[in-house]
């Protein structure tokens, strides 16, 4: 079994309401060093055995789970050594 | 200047909805091969220079970024060097 590690961001540039947001809160909170705060997704995904499962989650992202105009997505793939 | 990657992520046995309609969303795209999807969040924070900035993430995390009861959390923090 292989565990796809994915991480989707807003590319550089793009308005992050939901980071501004988190940051105004954090600064009422009592966080005042706070300078900027942007939120993306974490997305681990289990795959059975397979060959090419870069070529898998590659597809994926492009697909469905990243924009590819807002978004940029990077990811790593884990074997799972099960004993 | 520091940068907190902090990495948010539901706990095992809690049920993960929009995880499972991934996975759904993930089939009826052509990829069989996807056994279980969990979508957690992933939270870049920048700091201005402070000696303590491990203790004030982990404070930002339990007071509002993760939901200790059903979630875990992760960072990790970076220091930005500027030429």
């Amino acid at each position: 079994m292989k565990i796809a590690k994915i991480h989707i961001t807003l590319k550089e540039g793009v308005l992050d309401p939901q980071g501004k947001a988190v940051q105004g809160s954090l600064h009422s909170l009592g966080f005042p060093s706070v300078e900027d705060v942007r939120v993306g997704k974490y997305i681990e995904i289990k795959l059975a055995e397979e060959d090419n499962a870069e070529k898998q989650v590659e597809d994926m992202c492009n697909k469905l789970l990243a924009n590819p105009v807002v978004e940029n997505y990077s990811y790593t793939i884990e074997e799972v050594v099960t004993q």
